[in-house]
C-alpha cells in the first residue's frame, strides 16, 4: 500500500510510531500496536501501528509519522512510502514466556534488549516486560544474561589498564555526593576509575547535576577515554553515552508503580559497570526508610546477589551497607553539594564530617580490594596532603571547567531561614521532605538552589536556632517553595 | 500554575491525557505519568501528565489537550485554564499490592475498576494491571469482586422477569453464530434472553456484525428494554450499551500480547451477564488448538471456575465443552453467516446441519436448566413449525429492520473457487487461514465479503472440486486475496 507521509510534529519519546487512517488499516487487516514495515527508497523501518479513527489527523492515503521515524527513515512531509504488514517482534513471544513464569534463554533475551534498544516495543510492551521480570524473578543466571545483553547492544569503553576502580551509591539519599571526593582520591592514588553517573530523576541532585557545577559533563566515549587516559579518572554524565542503553528506556516505565525489579537494578548497574570494563567495583548500599533498600534483609540479600554475579562476570565486588536515615553531607542541591566537596577537597573547616569519613571508608575498602594495605590511612593521607584536591582541579580542567574557589560558587541569591520550634535533640530527618523542598525551590534545574543543613541526627537544637537554609534563584519558586516548607515536618527534635 | 489550552488534535481512545512544555513542569516537578488537575471555571478534572521536550508542539504557557480532555471539561483552543498538583490514583498502589503477589480486598478492586472507567489510568498502568493479574492469579473471591465491581460502574437492565435465559459462546471459531438461531427459539418458547453481542475484534464477523445484516444492532439501553418486553429476545450490540464498561477498556491493553487472564475472560464474561440480569446461563466452550481454550483439562478448569462464580452470584450456568477444531457452519463473514442462519429458521436443505445441530444441542441443554423436559424434542418442534422463523422476523422488525429472504441477502459480486488438489479426505481446516481469507476479502468491514465451505473435516473429496469459495465486495482486496490464498494451505486432505 502507498501512503503520503504526513509528519504530525510529536515524539513518543522513544518507541517507532506511525499513525494509519482506520479505512487504510482495515485494509490490511491491522491494528492497534501491529507492526509494518515502511520503505522510502532502500530504507526500510518496522514500525508499531497506531490508529486514527477520524480524518482529521490522519485521512485515508496518508501516514501520520512520529519524530522517532521521520529521523530513523530521514522522512519529509508529502514523501511517497510504501506500507506493507511486518511480523510482531519475536520478543513479545519472549516476554510472554517470561510472564508465564518461564525462564528466557541467552537468544530470548538478547532479542528483547536488542528490540528495547531499537524502539521495536511499546510502552506497554515494555511494561509488560517489566512486571513479568518483577512477578517471577529472573534467576541469577537470566540477570547475568541481561547484564551481558544490555552491554552487547551499547558502546563499551576499553583502557587495556588494570585495575579499573568503579563505585555505586544505590539512590534515595539526598547529599549523597562520595563520588566527587572518592574518584580524585583514587585517580591520585594511580589507580584508574572511569566513572560515570546519573541527573538527577526525582532527586534534588544527580552526581552528574553536581559535576555540572564545575565542569562539563557530557561527552562522547572517545573523549572520555582521553580524559581518563590523561588524569586517571572522570566524572561524566552517563546519559551522554550509548552505554548499555536499554536500561534508561526500562528505568522510565517503571516510574509509575514505583516498581523495582531487583534483576533489573542488579543488571542496570552492572551493566553500566561493565561497558566502562571495571574490574573492581565498591557498592554503597543505604538503607533507611526513605531509601531505595528499606532494611537489613533487603540490603544483604542484594549484596549476596551482587557478589554471585561478580563472581560470575569476573569483577571483584564489595559491598558496604550503610546508613541511609538522613542527608549525607550539609548542602542539598548542585551548587550547594559542589561546595561541600570542595570544602572537603581543600580541608576546609566547614566541611561535612560526616561526608568525609563516609569517603574515606569507601576510599579503604576500595584499595584493600586493590591489594593495599592501611588504606584508611592512604586515603587521609592523599586527602590532607593536597593531592585529592590537585588531581579534582585536573580532571576539572580536563572536563573543560576551570579551577574555583569553593566560596565562589553561585548560590540562589534568595534565602529562607528555617528554625526550630522548640529546644531539644534532632531524632529524625526526613529525606523525601528535603527532596521535595530543595525540588521545589528549583533543584537541580536551578544549579544554586537547594538547602543548607546545620543540624545532623543527635545534634542539640535550641528554639529559635537556624535547623536549615532554603535557597532559590527566582523570586518566584522563593515565594511558593516558603510556604511548602511551613506546612512540612522535615526536623523531628525531641 | 495558569496555562492557556492548546486542542492539540488527537484522541488518546481512552486516558485522559495533558501535555506540559517541561519547563512548566519543571516548575511543579512534574513527570511523565504524574497527575495534574485541570480547572476551568467549577470543572475540575484530573488528568495523566505528558511531557514536551521541545516548544514544538506544546511551547511554555500553554498546556496541551487530547480530545478525550476537551469533551470532558468543554475546553476549547486559548481557554484559560487553572493546573495544580494532583495525586497519583489510589489504584496504583493497588495494583502494585498485585503485583507483589498479594489479594485485593473489595475496595480496593472497586477503586481499580472505578478508575479504569474513568480513563484515570494510563495505557502503561492499566498493562501492569493485566500483568498482575495474569501473573499472580484472581482467586475466586477476587474474580466475584471484579465481576461485580465491572457491573456495579456501568449500567444495569433490569427486567423484573424470572427466568432470565443468557448464553454465551467463547471465541475463536469461524461461523459459530449460535445465538442467531438459539435466541429466536428460546424467545418463541415463552423465555426472556436479553442478548448482547460483540462485534470482530480479530475474527470474520461477530455476532452484532451478522445480526446487522439484518436489523439495528445500536440501541440505548431504553430502547433495548422495550424490544425485549415486546418480543421477549433481542440481539443488540453490547458496544453501544454501557454494560461493565470497563471489561472493553481491559481488552484492549490485552491485545499485543494476546494475554487472556483467566479471571478477567470469568470476570468479562459473567459481567456482561450479570449486567442484564441473566438467571439461567449456558456457557459453550469450544476446544481446539486455534480456539481460546485448547484442551480439555483447560476447558474443564474453566467451567469448574464458572459453576464456582456462578453458585456465589447465585445464577445457573451450565458450561459444554464443544468441539472447536474446525468452522461450524458453511458461511464465515456476516452476510454470509446470516444466509446460513436464515436457511436453518426457513429448513432449507441448503441449511448448515453442523450448526443446527448444536443449536439444538445448546437449546436442549437451556430448555433443560428451565425445567422443561424434552427439551431437544421442543426446541426442534418451534424450528420445524416455523415459530422460531416468525420470532426471528418480529424481533429483527422490532430492531428496525425488514424480513429479507435468505437468497436475498447481497454477497460479494467478485468471487473465486479453491480447489482440492488431491482426492481423498479433509481430515482438518485451519481455523487462523480461514479467518485471515476472510478477513482480507474484505470481512466484517465489508457485509457480504468472506469465505463459503462446502467441506468440513470428515468430508471425501474428488481433485479439481470445490473446497471453498471466497467472495469480495471489491476489486482490489479481491486480487489481493486471491494471492494470499494461493500461498496458503487451508485444507488438509489425506
Amino acid at each position: 500500500m502507498k501512503l503520503k507521509v504526513k509528519d504530525i510534529d510529536i515524539a513518543s519519546g522513544g518507541p517507532l510510531i506511525a499513525v494509519m487512517n482506520h479505512e487504510d488499516a482495515a485494509m490490511l487487516d491491522l491494528h492497534v500496536m501491529d507492526r509494518i514495515k515502511i520503505k522510502k527508497g532502500e530504507k526500510i523501518e518496522t514500525v508499531v501501528v497506531d490508529i486514527a479513527q477520524s480524518k482529521k489527523i490522519v485521512p485515508k492515503g496518508r501516514l501520520g509519522v512520529f519524530e522517532e521515524v521521520i529521523s530513523s527513515l530521514k522522512l519529509k512531509n508529502n514523501d511517497n512510502v510504501e506500507i506493507s504488514i511486518a511480523r510482531k517482534p519475536l520478543s513479545l513471544e519472549y516476554i510472554k514466556k517470561k510472564l508465564d513464569g518461564q525462564k528466557l534463554a541467552k537468544e530470548e533475551i538478547d532479542q528483547i534488549v536488542w528490540d528495547i534498544v531499537h524502539n521495536k516495543l511499546s510502552a506497554v510492551e515494555l511494561a509488560y516486560f517489566v512486571a513479568a521480570c518483577y512477578t517471577n524473578v529472573m534467576t541469577t543466571e537470566e540477570t547475568i544474561l541481561l547484564t551481558k545483553a544490555m552491554v552487547k547492544h551499547g558502546d563499551v569503553l576499553k583502557l587495556n589498564k588494570h585495575p579499573i576502580i568503579d563505585k555505586h551509591s544505590i539512590g534515595g539519599i539526598p547529599g549523597n555526593r562520595t563520588t566527587l571526593v572518592i574518584v580524585p582520591i583514587i585517580a591520585a592514588a594511580g589507580y584508574f576509575i572511569p566513572k560515570t553517573s546519573s541527573r538527577s530523576i526525582t532527586s534534588p541532585a544527580g552526581t552528574a547535576d553536581t559535576m555540572e557545577v564545575l565542569a562539563n559533563v557530557a561527552f562522547p566515549l572517545k573523549k572520555m577515554k582521553q580524559i581518563v587516559l590523561k588524569t586517571n579518572g572522570c566524572i561524566v554524565w552517563g546519559g551522554a553515552l550509548n552505554l548499555a542503553p536499554a536500561d534508561d528506556k526500562i528505568i522510565a516505565v517503571e516510574r509509575p508503580l514505583e516498581i523495582d525489579a531487583e534483576s533489573q537494578l542488579l543488571a542496570s548497574i552492572m551493566a553500566k559497570k561493565h561497558s566502562v570494563s571495571s574490574t573492581h567495583i565498591l557498592i554503597d548500599v543505604p538503607i533507611g526508610k526513605d531509601a531505595k533498600v528499606k532494611n537489613k534483609f533487603e540490603a544483604l540479600k542484594l549484596k549476596n546477589e551482587f557478589e554471585k554475579i561478580g563472581r560470575r562476570l569476573k569483577k571483584h565486588i564489595k559491598v558496604l551497607i550503610t546508613d541511609g536515615r538522613q542527608p549525607i553531607g550539609n548542602g542539598i542541591g548542585p551548587a550547594l553539594e559542589a561546595r561541600d566537596v570542595l570544602w572537603v577537597l581543600k580541608r576546609d573547616p566547614r566541611r561535612p564530617i560526616d561526608l568525609e569519613k563516609k569517603c574515606m571508608m569507601m576510599c579503604a575498602n576500595i584499595f584493600s580490594m586493590a591489594g593495599l594495605k592501611d588504606g584508611y590511612k592512604k586515603a587521609l593521607e592523599i586527602l590532607n596532603s593536597g593531592k585529592a584536591y590537585s588531581k579534582m582541579v585536573e580532571i576539572i580542567k580536563a572536563q573543560n571547567g576551570n579551577e574555583i574557589a569553593a566560596e565562589d560558587i553561585k548560590i540562589g541569591k534568595y534565602s529562607h531561614d528555617v528554625l526550630s520550634s522548640k529546644s531539644g535533640r534532632v531524632i529524625a530527618i526526613d529525606n523525601m521532605l528535603i527532596s521535595r523542598i530543595a525540588r521545589i525551590a528549583g533543584a537541580p534545574k536551578d544549579k544554586g538552589a537547594g538547602i543548607y543543613l546545620y543540624k545532623h541526627v543527635g545534634y542539640k537544637v535550641k528554639r529559635g536556632e537556624r535547623l536549615f537554609t532554603i535557597y532559590s534563584e527566582s523570586k518566584h519558586e522563593f515565594e511558593y517553595v516558603k510556604d511548602v516548607a511551613k506546612s512540612c515536618k522535615v526536623f523531628a527534635v525531641r
